[in-house]
């Protein structure tokens, strides 16, 4: 294992123990919902964004407990964010993080309940002050998901995503889709990180200057995959923008170009952090392993 | 006009004007989003739980436009909610506030992330600092409206008004239901009040214990409402708890007994004001207007 997949396993590890805190088990009526909050956010995924936060906090020697409260608090959001975009009334897929989606397995009114639960708990999570002391910095964690999470983040990019014009999104349209729909969360996931350790204002915009650029790599390297990867290894439908005509960066660039693109773009991510030296190798790191991953 | 319709009157002319302002029409390929946002946010309702957190904040001399920030979060979270519960997979509604429910106008998907937006985006405006210029005064609004709203208040009880045992409910899981489905939201409207006022911890607790007895005694009245009002005037469907077979406060204990309780309710919630004196007037009109309603 390199040094960054025993980085990352580590992070996923602390966030898995903190999300199942966070999320108890409920031995009453409301059961249901907490195990579809759990089946939801429990047990999968990359944890980029978690590693984001770990990762951006680390290099201000914040408090491993407070990182992993807000990471596992924007784990709740994109984990709710899945929950419905997979809904039968939005992307309707069947299949995600290797397992049934959420609406398959607990039924459509819980699964919409379960992502409306999720995206609330996680306000609640970062508002409290085990986040952080400094109510302050807990009330910019909030305005930061807030904002990258909603109409003008992510649900936005949602609306763009299922907009009727979406098959003859140009390149510059489909740029600004994915900024929205995951870019925001992948810049507030490492921004929160220097919030947590209120990081002087160059650090922070060298922050979301490496997300930002980052984001779109990630995205970039996520259509190749749609196009190139295995279903079964990478854990969700796949060949489902072409199924559906929608245009990609890989459809417009083509595969090649598409692929020196996101290199490209992961090597600029990484020119961001010279400030930090060698404490932001695994940033670096992740940079290049978000364009060569294999799911 | 009483007093106190004027006054919900003037309230709710401010909420509407501050709901419109942070809102704002959408030119872009996101315009639908922020249309059904409005749509479902605007122009509807009693706005009870605005007036909750406007004449909570009163008594404490907070700065209307603060005030009015706060509740309009709170409308946008209420509005959410009833996007989300008229959804097909949930209660299946067609008609709310006198007109097409939001899925109805916009579609299903439309609707979702209307909902999510709406939830979304009161985070956002509860956490700037238009809101109130202490941060520790905003994270606390933020912790109290997510804690109402999350899996162990609203998104809860719509949990266990949709469980499969909700037909044999008694009267004390009625109970339980009604403080989680729409209680916790009308408390955490009035302590609201109490916080942007950043209030003594007694005046803060008058106003739980009010809105407390408030809360039920409102929902007793809604299911009278749901027995013997006329849809064209209240503007929902009305007679589906019956249809559906699902227990309510009149169900069990009878139009007259449930009227008495309501009335009873009504008039405990008052006398938590008292430590307020006539300033807390319009609340205890409220108190009587809740049960006495015909819409």
């Amino acid at each position: 294992m390199t040094d960054l997949a025993q980085r990352m396993a580590d992070a996923a590890d602390g966030i898995e123990a903190t999300l199942a805190r966070l999320l108890p088990v409920s031995p009453g009526y409301d059961a249901p919902l907490w195990e579809a909050m759990r089946y939801a956010s429990l047990g999968g995924g990359k944890r980029m964004r978690a590693f984001l936060v770990m990762e951006g906090a680390a290099l201000f020697s914040v408090a491993e407990g407070c990182a992993l409260r807000a990471a596992a608090a924007i784990e709740m959001v994109h984990a709710y964010s899945l929950v419905h975009d997979d809904l039968p009334a939005m992307d309707d897929a069947d299949l995600r993080r290797g397992k049934p989606a959420c609406h398959k397995a607990y039924g459509e009114a819980m699964a919409i309940l379960a992502g409306d639960g999720l995206l609330t708990h996680a306000f609640t999570v970062l508002a409290d002050p085990a986040t952080h002391g400094d109510p302050a910095v807990r009330v910019e964690l909030v305005a930061t998901l807030a904002a990258a999470a909603g109409p003008s983040g992510m649900v936005g990019g949602q609306v763009l995503d299922l907009a009727p014009e979406r098959a003859e999104y140009d390149i510059g349209a489909i740029t600004r889709l994915q900024r929205l729909k995951t870019g925001e969360m992948i810049i507030a996931s490492a921004v929160s990180g220097a919030i947590l350790g209120k990081a002087p204002l160059q650090a922070r915009q060298a922050l979301h200057a490496y997300a930002q650029e980052l984001g779109l790599a990630f995205q970039i390297a996520d259509d190749l995959l749609d196009v190139e990867g295995d279903a079964a290894e990478v854990g969700k439908d796949l060949r489902r923008d072409e199924a559906l005509g929608k245009a990609t960066f890989v459809s417009i660039l083509g595969v090649e170009r598409a692929r020196d693109q996101a290199r490209r773009l992961a090597a600029q991510a990484s020119q961001h952090l010279e400030m930090f030296g060698e404490r932001a190798n695994p940033l670096r790191q992740l940079a290049t392993y978000v364009v060569e991953r294999r799911k």
